[in-house]
């Protein structure tokens, strides 16, 4: 039985970075919804619909669990998914969300993502359910998507965007920022470098594969054999996702298949 | 009758403008396939379905003339749509083409896009075709798009990624670049500031609706009364075209269609 990961595209190949990090046993298929790319800026409706037809194809394979690790996706479509489909689904906005409560000393966080994450209010709505005396800053910081995909991750340039994006949150005097975006990671270094060492960047990649690692321990769903192997699946265009893809990833994406 | 205008999202209102200004009288139903948009990193089959589909939904209003606004769509689509619809369809490739032939003296043209768009090679051969001497130099500049729809149109940050993908055109010592994307003329005022006065801009928007009058004189097809109308039409979220169109044309935006 397989994990699957589905992602609106390529952004979330940071949170299979993670999954396969921390459950380097696990088969993985990840599917990459290219063709509908970017969730970012389409309406709620739209996004579910992706997100739906998205799990269709990957529950065609043998899943025992899915990931959704498109934060839009996951901020809207969830609880329509686990209405129609019956393994566990988890998203990145709870794993995300729980981390940062844990970590954050001042009470005041936090979270960057697309335009369609922050606007659907998601992660604030969860951080005040969960806490309400906690301080919510959201902002959506569009180019950080383009700079990844172009692979502009550090430099001058992407320093001053950073910057640009993120001084008005330490002037806020945040402590704890979510990465609330799956491309994002990718910016990590360089975002450290800007925020420094008494802000903390929450990574949902990395929250996520714990959850995933719970989620599968406490049901008796984790592999008993070494069965490492990541299949990657595209709904349109699998010679980007392979140049794109490695490059982000650090090493070689071989076998993409367009379904 | 109208004219209408596709494009793939919102960056076909640099097009939408220039009509305007030319031909003000006219009346015009502008598409953009917001839930579809970016055309630019999709696969050639998947924007001439989108492409046909988008000229479909505009040919059941009342079309005398159709301008596909969109370069991706331009490069990859016309062929397939002349052969399909019977209204007079033109791109915006063939009359920035012929510009940047008549303007440039020293016979070094540099073309900037999508990475579709430049993956396509359509400015290149279409160049090419009409002058084989020509010296054709293409650079993708994703980056611009996003530049763009953030707003950020001028600027430090905004000057500095011109200066990173323009130099190199300048080092080759090309005399005209083409906008090869509807959103870069929104750049327009910060790559002339960046490129100097020995270096033309060739702007798709003003070419086309040059050669769409041209082409409606031709075919008897000028409105002969003053009709000006603009009418709005999206396959997704209007309330952010709403938002960015308002901002990016510099004029208020109100009636937005979901189609």
């Amino acid at each position: 039985m397989n994990i699957g990961i589905f992602d609106s595209g390529i952004g979330g190949l940071s949170v299979l970075k993670e999954i396969n990090r921390i459950l380097p046993d696990e088969s993985i298929i990840y599917l990459g919804d290219t063709a509908r790319v970017p969730y970012g800026d389409k309406s709620e409706q739209l996004i579910i619909q992706h997100a739906l037809k998205g799990t269709e194809i990957i529950s065609r394979f043998e899943i025992k669990a899915l990931v959704i690790a498109c934060n839009t996706a996951s901020s809207y479509s969830l609880p329509t998914l686990k209405k129609k489909f019956n393994f566990p689904i988890i998203g990145v906005i709870k794993p995300a969300v729980k981390a940062a409560l844990q970590v954050s000393r001042n009470r005041k966080i936090a979270v960057i993502g697309t335009e369609a994450t922050i606007g659907s209010g998601v992660y604030h709505r969860n951080l005040k359910q969960l806490d309400s005396n906690i301080e919510v800053i959201s902002k959506p910081c569009p180019l950080f998507v383009a700079l990844v995909e172009e692979g502009w991750v550090d430099g001058e340039i992407t320093e001053k965007i950073i910057g640009r994006y993120l001084s008005e949150l330490l002037e806020e005097n945040v402590d704890t920022i979510i990465l609330g975006c799956t491309h994002y990671p990718f910016l990590k270094n360089t975002i450290l470098r800007y925020i420094g060492n008494n802000v903390i960047l929450v990574d949902s990649g990395i929250e996520v594969a714990l959850g995933l690692k719970q989620l599968l321990v406490e049901n008796g769903l984790l592999t008993d054999k070494k069965q490492e192997s990541i299949k990657y699946l595209v709904t349109d265009n699998p010679e980007r996702f392979k140049t794109v893809g490695t490059r982000l990833l650090g090493r070689d994406i071989k076998d993409v298949e367009r379904i």
